[in-house]
């Protein structure tokens, strides 16, 4: 399918409620290119939420494959000369194809190197850039500078920022306590808020990294990337408010967390989605 | 030592539970050659289970070690340039030093550029190849066509192709809600399945490589590799239901997993062991 | 900082305490060059324990992440081509920044091109080299020779090739059922011993992987290396008797000394800390 580049409306509960039944239904692949450290997070959190892994990140395949699944993440992590290629090949097969694909830019404002190389992919035309709010600044070249993978931004700054991005990508997410997404409705730039998660989230390693496949998930099964992305981050921030209520401390937060991905239902992410209210910024 | 081509009889109960007696008490050292997404976790089954896991995978020493190790597992999940030159070089010395090693054709069926590799493979002859139904079939050449890791095909369907693989292989097995595997008993090709396991282990990552490691282990300890690989089925098998028992959701059911592999002993293999009767299959 | 290659005292179990703020405080930054098998697990350890991980181990990063890092990790485990290339750059610009780095030298008594590589690496002074017995030993080029990552020596074994290394390094330990740990205090070398810790750390992959990300965590917020090394066995080992009065069994264990290693706190590190009197060496 083709996605929209633009939503019909801002994404609400209803919405997320229905890319969560089509997440289940049709089970997207999503193929991921990402770092060691979270390979297989990545992998235990999609096959969890509903979608299904595999991570082909050889250049000998990762065009092919990019064209077989149904969505691509490529995450910066822990970039290999051999992934850098792959990431390459990926991202102009996935743009070709039609499918939608994650840029999540690890680090990318703290290291040049990485940094460059983001930004060229950026013209792949990723269906979503999801990041920190170092990253999203970083990227999107308005300074800042972040301490390895974790934030010293607050996501509310880099608003401006991911709506600068939008020239590249069709939405754009800051992670953070509160997570703030802007994507096109009807034409217009709009900034959604959702809140929730856990203070335990960061306390994971390759939490940030497996959010990132979950949106390509949810985009590959969305009318648009938008709602997709906003779907992906109430899901994972509903889970993390179930794991919160069964485990107080890292270790036993990420295996109720993984527990409660797959427990995510309608019920629940009715009753705790928190969205805020769609404001338009221009 | 030496394993022999052909078992003496069809594994039953009794040979599993020797097989067991023998992991246990000689701890063999199992040299993994795997995928970025499993190499953690193939580590803790191999030492929950009662071996001990090294994952030297570099072309430098590969060869070197697995005339060290006791068994090797090839496993072509996320094959670098660096790691297929080390698969070649531990599969020949393997080969050489008569150690058993056991082949892992991930995604082989789907992917032709791995397909012809774990094809190229067989030539070094090992003791055993493991995988899910597409990918046997697909090894086989028979067709099949996967989507990614995930099995689209039944494990009896692919028995035929599993026969087939005998030219190369002392032992083949394709996992599933009933797993199939074929060896040789007294020159006479038979077929045994292996039932019970849990509907939870294709939700969580990287279970059927860690089974694949499992059944090196196994072949490292058994009289031959018809009877280790049987053996290691009902290991994982059997472990798989005790922690279905504890734990119903995919996070937790891993933790549980792994410490089942632990618990696993000669009573709970012998009330849960579901051995089929052999059946030859000419 | 500079770090004293000196300790003005041994350590003590007020300078645990004293160290274990410093690091709740300061959650200092440490850039891990590690294997795959133990990249998320060493993540999670780091963050769990009060620290920050990054995994920077490409060729392009390596040295400008170094300067940047409070700490760093190298570590033997599964080395590429460009991971060996990382390392010899990170850990010369460690030393010339000034920040602590830890060698890990896996295996590396059993594998001569892996020795050849951590002999090469200690040039660049490392702040502590921390392995089993079986690699102290081999590192210092006293023989011995471990199966793959398992120690076959007993840690007091280790104790004269540990002495040796202080030549490179300005503290040494060996991992067992007691650590042993050398380092020199006002000129003189020293034997400090800790025991406590669990006998499920070894069914556990990567539980030494992640010890030796802990020194290098400690080393950045310590006085001098020798303290943060015994801080970091000390906190290590407390966490896992934590751990093992919840958990039986390797999967739980694992969690159950994640979920410790937060717990840790200056209570629990008073009362369970098992540090030996400090006994001259020579």
């Amino acid at each position: 399918m083709t996605l929209a580049n633009s939503a019909a409306h801002a994404p609400t509960v209803d919405d997320v409620v229905a890319a969560h039944a089509a997440l289940r239904a049709r089970r997207p692949l999503v193929q991921a290119l990402t770092n060691t450290v979270s390979t297989n997070f990545v992998a235990n959190v999609l096959l969890s939420a509903g979608a299904s892994p595999a991570m082909v990140d050889n250049p000998e395949e990762a065009a092919l494959f990019a064209g077989i699944a149904d969505g691509v993440l490529i995450n910066l992590g822990t970039p290999t000369a051999a992934q850098v290629q792959s990431m390459r090949l990926a991202a102009a097969a996935a743009q070709k194809a039609g499918k939608p694909w994650v840029l999540d830019p690890i680090a990318a404002g703290a290291l040049p190197w990485r940094g460059g190389l983001a930004a060229e992919l950026l013209r792949f035309k990723p269906a979503v850039v999801r990041g920190n709010a170092s990253e999203i600044i970083g990227l999107a070249g308005l300074g800042g500078g972040a301490r390895g993978v974790d934030s010293s931004a607050d996501a509310a700054d880099a608003v401006p920022a991911a709506r600068d991005l939008l020239v590249h990508a069709a939405a754009v997410s800051a992670s953070g306590p509160v997570d703030h997404a802007v994507g096109r409705v009807d034409g217009q730039i709009v900034l959604v808020k959702v809140g929730g998660g856990s203070a335990l989230l960061p306390r994971v390693t390759a939490t940030g990294c497996s959010l990132g496949a979950l949106v390509a998930a949810y985009a590959a099964v969305s009318p648009d990337p938008f709602t997709g992305l906003v779907a992906a981050h109430v899901h994972f921030a509903v889970a993390a408010e179930l794991a919160e209520a069964k485990a107080k401390r890292p270790g036993s937060f990420a295996t109720a967390f993984v527990d409660a991905l797959d427990a995510v239902d309608e019920d629940s992410l009715r009753a705790q989605a928190k969205i805020g209210t769609a404001a338009p910024i221009g």
